[in-house]
């Protein structure tokens, strides 16, 4: 299988040799062969090419089974025009790939719960899979442009109804497999974008008897994530406010630096990543949690390459380094003992084999 | 002073006569006279003459001097088209007057912070401003309507410098007035509005050199507000991320019962609403919570009729009354009496005079 790698800036580097290096744990254990190929993306890209997304990395990831990417962006590159930041590599790819869904697991690692901002009677046994449309809405709608001379702006949030259906329809499939409760996220008190959305939910929600839909106005959900964060199973939404709140719920179980991420397409070619940042501060210094990457490429097996028993087997390794009390500089585990980026991959490892 | 109430739907009548209660209570102690004319909006108005917000409602809100707004909405109004539902009338009355400038202050009360789902130590000692632009941006801008024979559709994000200008404007009066720290919320590596909105923070910020300005992305914002309520001082927004923000951060201190709102202009007239909504279930029963009403009616007195002691009387009442163990059934406080709508008025009542 190939698998292009794009590790990208800061720690993104050092997290992706972890995944790389459990993959190839895996992939001897079951008797599989994975091909990496390195490209660049972010600034990474930007130094080398003076853009943040090559075409030679778009070609490379147009033949890929899979993809994984470390993290971009960094201040270093902050102040330059808006087309050749960082995060324009990442935008540029996912809407090349045509990459729609965006898949983000939220949940609880007991031994990590204690350092969640809620209470633990709040958090507790919450278990939230947000599928969030990612290659559509105010992202890319045109125009998005200064007008009148300057004096005003705009932007676009455009949806055609193919794209509402297929993000809605991956939602309800999601749901069939979990709990089978839906809630859709819009803002239908106000957006025309939200009214149709909502129709598109009525209406494939009856091939899916099965599955419970709620409707949810976007304050309501910012609100309710916080408050009953177990009441939700899976959530589906457009771009903007699935940027939104994905990136709330990612802080409720206290371990953002162990969220994993796929954005994937209907033929199953995906993009994996973990959630948290570059984070350029600790770049280099082995230091860095490569959890959520390790997670990221468990999601991989699971959803573009078919290896369902083999990302049970990632998961199940990471959960019982924790247990063993393994963690890095930004965890903290009751009685644990902290490693850093070489030696918290070995106890994976280790857990695997 | 003229004011005009409209009390609206579900629980909004029993509270707003709590609200005129302790006006005049406090009219009566201060000498002033304040005169109340009583209008229609939202369903109520819907059922009364068959729209959210009649022209006779519209005509005595332009008369007045400060408006109080009960709550709109409610299952009974949920089927009718978009056009006349109850929320249009709250949209409505924002726009015709120009009411650009929504303050929801976000404090919380000792005897309530034990409800926060927030564990004590993150979000004790919280007190932030949110400042949300609340008539421009996707609520307003056109086209917002379905094209291409129905199969997409289309909202518009559109800003005029001028009214990013004057919100900013308020945002960085308000900060003065504070702590002096204003983080500025916005989407600037993906919204070309957002690009706008902080060249005009920067721009503004010149004339504010005592305040200390930080801009912050909304995913980042919507985490922090969880992580971190304690580090933020006021916030300032566009309309939808202000709405999402100010919800989310509604349920922080666990008290969204006694949140306030304020929906001002320039020349300081201004609509006052408590943050919670209308709650059909419990209308009618006289247990409604009516401290958000009274101390929204607090703030109308500050930013409207400049009379600071006398919201000022009307705050340290309601702080008391929760000291004395006084509380509706939406609360809880240890050792505490629950009171209903009334009873905890004139609690207020008797803290006041
Ligand atoms: C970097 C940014 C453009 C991106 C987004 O908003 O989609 C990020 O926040 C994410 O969620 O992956
Ligand atoms: C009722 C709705 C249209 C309104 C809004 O989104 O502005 C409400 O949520 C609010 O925040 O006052």
């Amino acid at each position: 299988k190939q698998i292009i790698l794009l590790p990208g800036d800061g720690i993104g580097k050092e997290i992706m040799e972890s995944a790389k290096y459990v993959l190839n744990t895996v992939a001897s254990e079951f008797g599989h062969r994975f091909t990496f190929h390195s490209h660049a993306i972010g600034g990474d890209a930007i130094d080398q090419y003076g853009t943040p997304l090559p075409d030679d990395t778009i070609n490379a990831c147009e033949q890929a089974d899979a993809i994984l990417l470390g993290a971009v962006g960094g201040k270093k590159w902050e102040a330059l025009p808006g087309n050749i930041r960082p995060e324009q590599g990442l935008l540029g790819i996912r809407k090349k790939l045509g990459l729609f869904a965006n898949l983000r697991p939220i949940q609880g690692f007991a031994p990590l719960l204690h350092a969640s901002p809620l209470k633990e009677e709040v958090v507790n046994g919450s278990d939230i899979l947000i599928i969030r449309e990612l290659t559509g809405g105010l992202y890319f709608g045109k125009p998005s442009e200064r007008i009148k001379n300057g004096k005003a702006v705009v932007d676009t949030l455009y949806y055609e109804r193919s794209e509402m259906e297929r993000i809605v329809e991956k939602a309800f499939e999601s749901a069939r497999l979990r709990r089978k409760h839906l809630t859709s996220v819009d803002k239908a008190n106000v957006l025309e974008s939200s009214r149709l959305w909502r129709e598109v939910v009525n209406e494939k929600s009856k091939e899916y008897p099965d599955v419970t839909v709620e409707h949810m106005l976007v304050d309501a959900g910012a609100m309710k994530l916080i408050t009953a964060p177990t009441q939700f199973d899976v959530i589906v939404t457009e771009n903007l406010f699935g940027d939104i709140l994905s990136d709330e719920a990612s802080v409720l179980t206290g371990s953002l630096g162990m969220l994993p991420s796929a954005s994937i397409r209907s033929d199953g070619v995906g993009l994996y990543e973990p959630v948290h940042g570059s984070a350029p501060d600790i770049a280099g210094k082995g230091i860095a949690n490569p959890l959520g990457m390790i997670l990221s490429a468990a999601l991989m097996l699971r959803h573009s390459l078919q290896m369902e028993e083999e990302a049970n087997e990632i998961e199940e390794a990471v959960r019982a380094c924790l247990e063993q009390g393994y963690h890095t500089a930004d965890l903290s585990v009751k009685n644990g003992k902290q490693v850093g980026t070489k030696e918290m991959t070995e106890a994976v490892v280790e857990n695997i084999t």
